[in-house]
């Protein structure tokens, strides 16, 4: 920590930089977690602030044909009006971090390898969370860093009643859309507003009317001063996943093999979404949600892969581990201790690539139907309920049976049984054409399929029969086989429900030998880190943990950048550039209201003097991923400047492959926030709630 | 003058002012055109250089599917082997330009108008025209300024013997294509070189061995040194057409109707040509060039378009029209001379647009069938004849008959039955959809069209007959009928020309009624012109009369600009970003040698120190139109440092509307023409020839 704070004083952080990493101080303790998406505290009542495409979710859970919430927006009359966000919502408080790794890895033997380890690890991680756990109302994790080299008992504080407060209409908050999104120059007013409430007494509770707002121990002030090119700024947040450390060989199989594959495979789903939805209004809000996920990916594949195209990254990592076996050589002892550490993890990487045309095409099989993704959960559970709720296999113990029903009870929302089952047809059919090495007996059993043809009329019956037998459509039947007893489930004549019985076991064999080769990958990865970490210090260079969902903090400067050739990118867009940009057909949509407010200039103290403008979004070089969105943005002081949202077309490639001169980070202005609120939506008393004088304020 | 000497002074020009209005001098005398482009000589031995695209129907005219002069580019090994640039292919420099005025409109009565009115001025215009062109090789022109307010006698020492030097492959010269075409950042290195050949004595002459290279009074200068963002630059050229001083009305028309319309028959065109060609590769060559044209005048019509619709150009021209009005009536010997003059005028452009769909549908049947043209054409030349030279309609004169025996001639280079038909075809059903007041009785007649449906089959059995009959496809057959009787024309069964006879009568009545119109426009528009310029002149501002094909300069300096919002060009690109754009696949598809030099550095001295690479474009703000491609660009010592070959896609609508924050043309750097000719095609010797030290000269 020493070492970085001189770094942060010197890129211009005004606090001491200890408060950082202090997850219970200020800032640090307000910037919460919402599985997958990061928010923060902007008021002692509990207030929250995300991306608006965060709590897209819960906008579509909240929208019927009728009242479409993301085509009109929502701001909630007073507290009362607050909507239920929907079941599964979650707001995570960070509470501690610990340093776990004696008491995961203390004592393993050395040879202790594959199943055996795998096993061992997981049952340590189980006690530490039960452990963990025992303080009611919190949720634990241990997380893994440097691929093993480190673990780390994450505690967090888990609120279940999140409440929706205020969106922006989709002409704001998604502004742009697909088109725009991983874009610059972009005009998204990305944000939206929750609210956490608790039980009367303050613990975390179920939706109730009878809760109550949560008082957090932290919130963020919003900063007074607007940012400007050059300034320094910081993302705290919750990033899911980098592979900045893979080797070659993975690297090439995820650009040249996986990353294609998925491409052709998202496209066809899309199609097949939007074919079956084409003339149906309410199965089209239902899918929502994973078109715009789909959408997002393709894009951020596409991305990737033309980066991948331009560059070198493969040619580096060889480089990169030749000069690494290199220098082991150069030491008797570096070569004593990391000696074989590559060559083992190379032949590990082989053997799993090996199998990656099974993982990627049988797996899609049990995630493109929700009918049968609900039928394989519901078994499992029933199966895992047998056992000792410690030795049950993670994700189905008793801790996650909540998360499990809300699944199977907002699946309602977002399922409809013909686009479920055109989906699922496509990757059968995808699946069927893969080379038979690559098939499971049991399944292809079931579907008739031999070698690698599809018998479309057999399928089509098959189908026919399931999709018109299955009970599994109705919520009310879901929730009672979620109590069911293995034995029912095996007399049971729903055809999803006997094609999960069916293929059951030869599942968990195949997850088994997943499980040995992880076992391996768990002794290999972090000898090989720990050589890497060795090596690099020898440079005089820190090697960063990949991200793996804690929070974490990342600064750098608001910064343009030059995207090609002659093209320089300025860091700021400005309200103006949404009047340049509006058609008034979606996704450049901007409602009436707003482009009145530009047009006339109606400003009122938001604009920045020296654009003479009202800032929409604006560029960085912190390093940010997936999981960052809706991470607070805040200045050298500490304060709410903005909301991380994206990253640029050129940073995708970033997870992989860090590249300083073109990586950006885009991020929405707060003062756009607050102008939208205060001047076209009519949310001033959010505004103030956050201790922003408005114009009505200014009034009193 | 001198008012303009300050000026450009102020600007930046470092040599008197005066140079450059004295058009025998040093540099305009060096500043010549093609007719449609410009061109400038660059050595003693008459050595030009112009654009790619303004030589390119040389390239085309001496390509065949064997020897691909687009794709391969072009270099003659010595003099003997430069190319016949084609019949029709012409160098003019311009010897002198007389104030006319008092000649063509002294001693007209003010009431004179209308046909006679045209008339009258026809015949001044023609026997100035022929007492210039006494002295043998010139070729004189009378062309009106202010729509008529003044007329100025241009006379050009015509230069008949053209010859291809030098043409880089496509992937050079038309770097980038239809897709960056009109657009910024560009890569595109659009230069291309003639020679200009005479008879033994120095007289003009037709293509012949016995030519020698012409002798230019003057020639540019190479400038020793490269331009850098701000410097002063100037563009002197024969810019075609701007229409800068035209009604709301006719604004509004335009853009509303005439550019909608045109780009919707052009696109028809365009489809019809690609299916046509698909699959026959010597008919694709004969197209190329058409199509390359109309892409371009789409993508101009389109990004006009685009313009407009954000623009409030009708308003202001609008606004302009009554400000002028109020400023005419404050003053009663204003309210005397031009109290009329704008209703008089609006109430011409009612009229004529009130015609507009015959002018276009009708028009575009005789441009749009090669067979056809030439039908009309040369019985239109037969009928002249019958008549005395002096009399002839302009265009049909002895002065005239060359260029037409060449058109013939030129035609079978660029024509396919197949083409031609389904284009007409196309054109014909357009026409029938009319409405029938817009329809030409004669021209129905011969169709059997009726009312504004076609019976396609009847349509298709006389095109089976006309393309199965006519004899006009055979160069022979044409040249035999440029001298025939109208006589043989009458008694001809070619059905294309039998056509042209059937409506002859009736265009030109037609064309009278035009010419009708036209003479009542020489009367109100030069008036509406003279009491805007007094208004603007009461305002201390200058007009600049529209440009009409005359030699002019126009200066400005080098600047990128702000396409929308947070987005700046540079002013140059480099040839790094050749890497970034290339694919590999037309259009960006740059030769391996260029590509190879560009990523080992080999730049040699051509390299911009600050820039640390070759520059490859620039942008400037000068003001440019068609016409203007090929354009020497010149410093501010009046040395050449590229080529005017393009606008940016904001500027197109510059045409009618000139807006300096987003108007850039867009140049060829001097040095990246010079490094590409040394470095990669092995054009040293005209390095060379250009006064350049190279690094074989410097071996020497």
């Amino acid at each position: 920590m020493p070492e970085i704070a001189t770094r942060l004083a010197q890129a211009g952080l005004e606090i001491p930089a200890e408060s950082l990493s202090d997850l219970t101080r200020y800032p640090m303790n307000a910037v919460i977690s919402l599985g997958g998406c990061t928010a923060s505290f902007v008021s002692p009542d509990g207030l929250v602030v995300t991306n608006h495409h965060c709590a897209y979710r819960s906008i579509q859970y909240n929208s019927t044909e009728d009242r479409n919430l993301m085509e009109t927006g929502f701001l909630a009359d007073g507290r009362g009006e607050e909507l239920f966000a929907g079941p599964g919502s979650r707001i995570l408080v960070t509470v501690s971090a610990e340093d776990v790794t004696p008491k995961i890895l203390g004592g393993l033997a050395d040879d202790l390898a594959g199943y055996e380890r795998y096993q061992a690890i997981e049952t340590r991680e189980k006690q530490l969370v039960a452990q963990c756990e025992e303080d009611a109302g919190h949720r634990c994790r241990v997380s893994a860093f440097y691929g093993g080299l480190q673990y780390v008992l994450i505690k967090q504080l888990e609120i279940r009643d999140v409440r929706l407060v205020y969106a922006p209409a989709d002409g704001v908050g998604n502004y742009g859309g697909d088109v725009d999104n991983w874009m610059w120059p972009r005009h998204t007013g990305d944000f939206s507003f929750y609210r956490a409430y608790v039980g009367p007494q303050g613990e975390p509770a179920d939706h109730d009317a009878a809760n109550v707002p949560y008082r957090p121990k932290h919130y963020l002030r919003v900063a007074s001063r607007g940012l400007k090119r050059g300034d320094f700024v910081m993302v705290a947040g919750y990033p899911g996943r980098t592979n900045r450390y893979r080797l070659a060989d993975e690297v090439e199989s995820a650009f040249e093999w996986t990353y294609p594959e998925r491409s052709e495979a998202f496209r066809k789903w899309l199609d097949v979404i939007e074919t079956e939805t084409a003339d149906d209004a309410e199965a089209r809000i239902k899918y929502a949600g994973r078109v715009s996920g789909l959408n997002n990916a393709l894009k951020n594949y596409q991305g990737m892969m033309e980066s991948y195209a331009k560059s070198d990254v493969v040619e580096r990592k060889r480089a990169l581990e030749q000069a690494l076996g290199e220098w082991i050589r150069a030491d008797a002892t570096r070569q004593a201790r990391y000696g074989t550490a590559l060559a083992q993890l190379q032949q590990l990487v082989k053997r799993d690539l090996a199998q990656r045309e099974r993982e990627l095409y049988y797996e899609f099989l049990a995630r493109r139907s929700d009918l049968y993704s609900a039928a394989r959960t519901m078994y499992r559970l029933s199966r895992e309920r047998q056992k000792p709720d410690a030795e049950r296999e993670p994700g189905y113990q008793d801790r996650d049976v909540q998360r499990i029903r809300e699944r199977m009870t907002r699946m309602d929302r977002t399922f409809d049984p013909d686009v479920d089952r055109a989906a699922w047809r496509t990757a059968l059919t995808a699946y069927a054409a893969t080379a038979p090495s690559q098939h499971v007996e049991e399944f292809d059993a079931w579907f008739g399929f031999a070698g690698t043809s599809v018998d479309e009329a057999a399928l089509d019956g098959r189908l026919d029969e399931m999709y018109g037998k299955t009970g599994l459509a109705d919520a009310e039947t879901r929730m009672a086989w979620l109590d069911a007893e293995p034995d029912e489930f095996r007399k049971s004549d729903d055809p999803f429900i006997r094609l999960a019985v069916a293929v059951y076991d030869r599942d968990l064999q195949l997850e088994r030998e997943e499980k040995e080769l992880a076992g391996e990958f768990d002794v290999a990865r972090p000898l090989y880190m720990e050589s890497l970490i060795a090596f690099r210090k020898s440079q005089d260079r820190t090697v960063y943990p990949d991200a793996n969902g804690t929070l974490r903090v990342t600064y750098g400067h608001v910064e343009g950048y030059s995207p090609r050739d002659a093209v320089y990118y300025e860091p700021f867009t400005t309200v103006a550039g949404i009047l340049e940009k509006d058609t008034g057909v979606d996704p450049f949509d901007a409602p009436r209201g707003l482009l009145e407010a530009i047009e006339k200039r109606r400003f009122d103290g938001y604009a920045d003097g020296s654009i003479g403008s009202v800032p929409v979004d604006f560029l960085s070089d912190v390093d940010t991923t997936g999981g960052n969105s809706g991470s607070p943005t805040l200045n050298a002081r500490g304060e709410l400047v903005g909301l991380l949202f994206d990253g640029t077309y050129e940073s995708i490639i970033a997870d992989w492959d860090f590249l300083p001169e073109v990586t950006r980070s885009i991020h929405v202005d707060i003062r756009y926030a607050l102008w939208v609120m205060d001047n076209v939506d009519g949310a001033d008393a959010l505004v103030e709630e956050m201790g922003v004088r408005t114009e009505s304020t200014a009034e009193r």
